[in-house]
Order: structure tokens, then sequence, then C-alpha cells
């Protein structure tokens, strides 16, 4: 897989070098000459991948790191810098500035192009998800907008075939979460299946027989545990391991001997991304449900009923089974709404929805069709079941006047009308006729009672 | 990256082999000795990939590949079949089954790894995707669901240095759809990047100086051709070069001498695997809609004016502008409800929508905040604009009465509140406000009449 890569360089000789080694694994290459014009570039362009010096007057590449990652609109662009400086409290500095890796001069052809490769995967993997995600995020009130899920403690698990390793490694990460190590492959395998495991640290130094890379595959293959954070660890300046690793779908690695703080930054590292993709879906899931659910009330909306009906439908038919349909309308709501006021009457709304979510039971679809009325589909309920569940409701509506904002008290009726599949209707819309028959019946007889449908 | 990858044969000598050779590489390999337990265990298990024998008793690979592509819950399973058959009209027979590759036995190692790894992760690629738009099908009426998008003379670019063989390389297309060539990379890049084309063919058989490979990469690098359909040409038996376009992002290839109703086969796979993803984005994109429609009206929702008042405000704040709120309610709609039935009132709704967004600028944004009660947010209108856009909607719907189903003909009024930034308030909620106590003096004053917030 091919993708677009900037480099960052003061220097037009080490850009020319870089691009010329780049272009030769068939990378689309761009360059820019100061930290500033890489800014104004990854702001205007689609890119896959930001390659920077660290060295460069004015702004370095610390600085543009933070400041791409600050930015929503460049953060999830993958950034790997380039130095001179080969100190772990360096490479760590860098981390902690955002980057997503750290590559010492002279800069090797194996751990470049593995590390080049994995990271334009994972972003171009992630970018079908993020357009959606910022599609979602457009349409979202400020109040709606998704926050990134807090990890409270998170659980990492760490594999290897040395026990005292392990407890080394395990205890270089008890800053960061609660660890449970694993020398067995296939226990770690269930382990990490846990939605709650949010980083998996693996020795791929194993003895003869036993393979790390076999449990890496089959991590990456399993789709419960394909997107979870992964880093190797190997020996030192094993290059091959490491960019095999990678390959299969490590996410990252460290080379013995293991700086703490290195291992640690790189954690928090991926544990960021992490939460980045997590907050991505989030965002798309929360909105395809805002398309079904009521603002005011959070019931599900006329929509959804609409799109469950049909299936309710065929799926009795199929089973000659009953379910009933119930249409809940307050009465003389334009009354309390004409004297209160729309809050008033907004607050109605709610607690009447909430009477009407505890009078059903689970497996009942509670909805708000549009203004103050309401639609209850209850699945294997008979006539006798429906008529139990509208009169309980209508009796709790009644039983206590509606607190509302403001401090009065408002007593509220409601009028219901009751259909029944088959003896009512056969489909969706005959049904939803005869319970609007039998709700105009019972407002008709008085109000505040329930009709049954012929 | 590695995968999961079902092997079907019925002789399990065969499966063995097949085995040894993918875990080698890595993969994660399961079996069946039947089609029809392949069946059950794609059904059941989460996979990236099918290998299946074509002979076999009972049901053959081409039906196992036929009722895996009919079956919704399966089709999006890449299928390779491998088979001693070698006639193109084999392989064209196996295409046609639905298949997205035919490998002839034996199986060379880089053919098989170069096209399992290609598959895989196009599979993988598509799977976040694909899981978005199964809750967002889940959520959607029947009559919301997508449809495949049609691709009415589809256009394909053909793209190679020698212009006899791109000519004769776009007849065998032309049953296809509409063939452009070029020679010149530079504008082949060009001419796809239009949304309209849906199918790239390149000869990567380049003369020196020009390398198709590059052409490959930078199609793949560019955001608008990232997901295009790309099939490579290659001298006979240059496998070589097949896996390295099929590493580079190329989704297919033939080698020579082209078959023509093979290279058809093969086009056409690609085509119903472009306009699957297509439909997997649309449903996604369609029901993040569907979270600021108004179903009835086809208006935008409450939340979408929520979403937009916060900008306009912060907007106008800004360049210390003027924007305006109008709220819009129907004179005595509970009449027109309680006379003439609920579908004579969604139709009332429905009418009253459409002569309001006629009436308003195309920047002003019309919504249905619920019931009978509509806004319009006018971005830079002073007092004066929004009182001009009210009246003239206000005596639109006067004018001519409202057609219904049945034949009635209805009169219908409406009252308007308008309110002004920052005139009105300055926040949001503060000219919802001033907008409804309008609205309620308007109604005071004896509706269908316009008020300006004090």
């Amino acid at each position: 897989m091919s993708g677009r890569i900037l480099i960052v360089d003061d220097n037009p000789i080490n850009i020319r070098l870089l691009e010329a080694r780049l272009s030769a694994e068939y990378f689309d290459v761009i360059s820019a000459a100061s930290a500033a014009e890489a800014i104004a570039i990854c702001k205007s362009q689609s890119l896959d991948l930001v390659l920077s010096d660290v060295m460069m007057p004015e702004m370095d590449g610390f600085e543009l790191c933070r400041r791409l990652k600050a930015d929503p609109q460049t953060t999830h662009l993958p950034v790997v810098l380039i130095t001179a400086l080969d100190q772990p409290s360096d490479r760590v500095k860098g981390l902690e500035a955002g980057a997503d890796d750290f590559l010492s001069k002279p800069v090797r052809d194996l751990p470049l192009f593995s590390r080049v490769r994995s990271l334009t995967r994972l972003k171009q993997m992630m970018d079908e998800l993020r357009r959606r995600a910022e599609t979602a995020s457009d349409i979202m009130t400020a109040d709606e907008q998704v926050d990134a899920p807090v990890l409270r403690l998170p659980q990492i698990v760490v594999v290897g075939s040395d026990k005292r390793a392990n407890a080394a490694v395990g205890r270089m990460m008890s800053e960061i979460g609660r660890v449970t190590s694993y020398e067995d492959h296939d226990e770690a395998l269930q382990a990490i299946q846990n939605r709650d495991v949010v980083l998996c640290i693996v020795d791929l130094a194993g003895p003869p027989g036993k393979d790390p890379m076999r449990f890496l595959a089959r991590c990456r293959s399993s789709e419960a545990s394909r997107a979870l954070p992964l880093i190797g660890i190997t020996a030192s300046d094993d290059d091959q391991t490491a960019a095999k690793a990678l390959e299969l779908g490590a996410h990252d690695y460290v080379q013995r001997p293991i700086d703490l703080n290195e291992l640690n930054a790189r954690a928090r590292t991926q544990l960021a991304r992490y939460r980045y993709g997590e907050t991505l879906r989030m965002t798309v899931e929360r909105t395809l449900e805002l398309a079904v659910i009521d603002g005011l009330t959070g019931l599900h909306n006329r929509r959804f009923l609409d799109a469950h009906m049909g299936r309710a439908v065929s799926e009795a038919a199929k089973r000659q089974g009953a379910f009933s349909l119930m249409i809940a309308d307050i009465d003389h709501f334009k009354r309390i709404n004409d004297t209160h006021g729309h809050d008033v009457g907004d607050a109605v709304l709610q607690e009447f929805a909430r009477r009407l979510e505890i009078s059903v039971r689970a497996s009942d679809l509670a909805c708000r069709l549009g203004g103050e009325e309401f639609a209850v589909l209850l699945p294997n309920a008979d006539q006798r079941t429906a008529e139990i569940t509208a009169e309980r409701f209508r009796k709790f509506v009644e039983a206590t006047a509606f607190g509302v904002p403001g401090g009065a008290e408002i007593t509220v009726t409601v009028s219901i009308g009751v259909a029944v599949y088959p003896a009512s209707g056969e489909d969706a819309t005959s049904l939803m006729r005869a319970a609007d028959t039998a709700l105009y019946k019972a407002k008709n007889e008085g109000r505040n009672r329930t009709a049954i449908a012929a």
C-alpha cells in the first residue's frame, strides 16, 4: 500500500536523500523547508504521514508535532521525528510531544520503511471512519458531542514466556493501569477478548516452539482484538523482528534494554490513539442513534416505530402470534401550553414520557410520535395484556400531579387507543389507523380513558 | 497484516498442505471438508477470506461461491477458488459465480500470498464501515434503505504507453462503459480524480523511464482515487509484477494474452465490489442525515436548528453582524386535525413546509420544531429583511387554499414571531424565547400576522 508523505527539513540535501529512498518504495513524497510551511500543507492537503527533522530554526520538530496534534484538523496525522539525538530521554521528549515514533540518524532502511508502512496503513484504516465522524460531528449540537472515553485504571495484558521478565515489564506499566501477565498464549488470547483490556505488551523473544509472532497474528485475526494497541519487545537492535511485528499488526515496539520512561511514553501514545479511534466510533454510533431518538423526551421516535412495526407484523405473521399497539394522547395539552408557556409544556411531555417508560415492560417499545402523541408497541401482548398496561399507565398519569418548572403542579390525564394484531388490522398502516380510531373514541367518550379498537 | 482464512476442500491432504503454507505466513487458518460446512462456518464466525476447491461432491466451489455472495450476511467475504482447470472459460465461470479470484493448481506461493494479503486488507478496510452500515440499516425503515447506486454507462480509464494496446483494451471494455485512454500518466491521474470514473485499467509493462507502478502508487496516495477499482495488465506469467501491483493497491490483474471474457468478468467483479462499498457509505451518510431531518416534511429538525443557532451566534458576535430568527405557527391547526383527521393534518403540514421553503432564501435554514411549529434561521438578515421574508411567507400561505387528500381545500393562516440578534437577545436561548413571545403577541392580536420581538 502506498501513501502520501510530507518530509520536513531545513536542509534540502536531507530532503532529497530521504525523498529518493521513499520514492523508490513508491511512496508519493512532498516536502517543506520549515515547520510553519509544514503546518500550512497539513491543513490544506490530504496526507498520510509527516516525517520531520527535530532541529530546525524558528520552530523545531517537537513544537511542530505538538501543534499538529493539538489541532483537531491535523490530530489524526501520524508524525515521525528524525534526529541525531539518541538518548532515551530525547525519544521520550519526542513521544511526549505527540510523535508516533522517533528514528535516530543515520536512519536505517528497515526501521524506516516498516514504520512508515505500518503508520500509513493504520491511518488509512481510520480514514473511512474519521470522514463519517466528521459528518456526524457537524450535525450534532455542542451538548451532544461525544467526549473521548475516560479509561479509569485501564487493564493491560503482558505476554511473554519468561515469568521474571513479565514481572519487570508489569512493574514498569503499573503507573498506567492494572497489569495481568501471561506465559501461555491461549490464556492471553482469551484475556484480550475482554473489552476492558486496552493495551497488550508482547515479548517477541520467545523460546523455540512458542512463536510470539503467531500470538500477534492471532490477536489481529480476531475481530474483538483487531484494534487493540499492541507493543512488541525485541532484543537489542533486532530490527528484523521489529519490522515483522509491525507488518503483522503490532502498533509499536521497544528494544532491550527497556527504558522505563520510553515504554511509558509509548504506551501513553498508544492509549491516546486508541481513545481517538473509540471517540470516532462512538460519535458515529451516537449520531446513528439520534436518527431514531426524540430529542425532547429521549424516547424513540416515529421513524423507529415505523421501522419496527413492519418487522413486528412479519414476525407475528410467521409464528401466528399476536402483538398490540397503543396510542396515548395527553388530554387538553394545548391548554397547558397556552396557559403556562412552552417550557412548562416541554416539562410535562418529559414527565409524561418518563411515566410511560416506567409503565411498560422492558421488551415494549415506547415512542413519541410527535406533539403530545405517544405510541407503544407491545410484542406478544394480546388484548388483555395491552389493556392492563394501558390502564396502569393511565392511572399513573392521573394519580399524582406533574411538578413543573416554576413550582406549579399540573393535573394531567391521558386518552388511549389500543389495537391488536391481527384482529384490528393485518398490516402496520391499518393497525395504526385502528389505534387512532380507538383513541378518538376515548376522546369523544369524555377523555381520561382507554378504548379498544373494534 | 494477518487475517483469518477458511480453507474448503473435501481432500484432507490438500487442506493440510495449504494450511501449512498459510500458517507459515502467520495467517490464522480453519478448515471445512464440504461446502455445506463452509457456509455454516461463514455464517457463525468472523472470517477474512474463503479459499475453496472447485471440485467437491454434493456442492461444488462455484455453487458455494454463489450462495455466499447471494446472502447479505456473507456477501462481503472475499472468495478465491482453486482448481486444476486452466482454461480462461473456467476462470470466467468462477468469476461469474462471484469469486474474487481464481488460482490454478499447482498454486504458486507468490500469486497465492499476494492475492490473500490484498483481499484480506481490502476486506478489513471495509469492516469498520460495514459495521456502521449494519447499525444504520437496522434503524431505517424499509422505504429508507439505500439501494446500490446504478452506474449508467460507467466511465473507464485505460492507461498504457502503447496507443494501439490501449485501443485494444478499450474495445474489450466497450460493453461495460465509456472508455477514455491515456498514454500520459499525469493526464490519467487528472482524469481519475473525477467521481464518475469507476474503473481504471493500467498496463504494467511500461517502457523504461515511465514506471506504471508509480502511477499506481500515486493513484492510491490521492484521497479521491484511493478506493477506485484498478486492474493491472502484466506480461504472460509475470507473477512478480502482479504481486507488486497488488501490494501497491491494485485490486486485480490479468496476464497477457488477455482473454476478452476474463477481463470483462474481472471488471464486473470490481464494479460490483465498488457498488457494494458505495452502498455502505451512502447508508451511513443517509442515516446520519436522518438524525437532523424531520421525517414528515423533509425540513431540518429542531436538533439541527439547535446545532446551528450556537454557531450563528458566535459567528455574528465575531464579525459584529446581525441575523434573525423567525418562528411560524399554523393558526388553529388542532381544528384541522380534529375536523379532517390526521392524514389531512399531515398533508397540510407538508404543503406548509413546501411553501415555507419556497419563501426563504437558499442560505436560510427552515426547520420544523415539532407539531405545527416551524422556525427559520436567517443569516445576515436584519429586522427589515426578516420582516419582509415573514410577510411574504404569511401572504403566500393565506393567498391560496391548501389542496389535501380527498379533494378538499383548506384555508390556512399562520402567525409569525421574529427576533433579531443582538437586539432581541444575545444567545440562542434568549433569542428563541424572544421569537416565541413575539409569536404569542401575534396570536393574541388576532392571528394571521407577524410580530417583531421588543
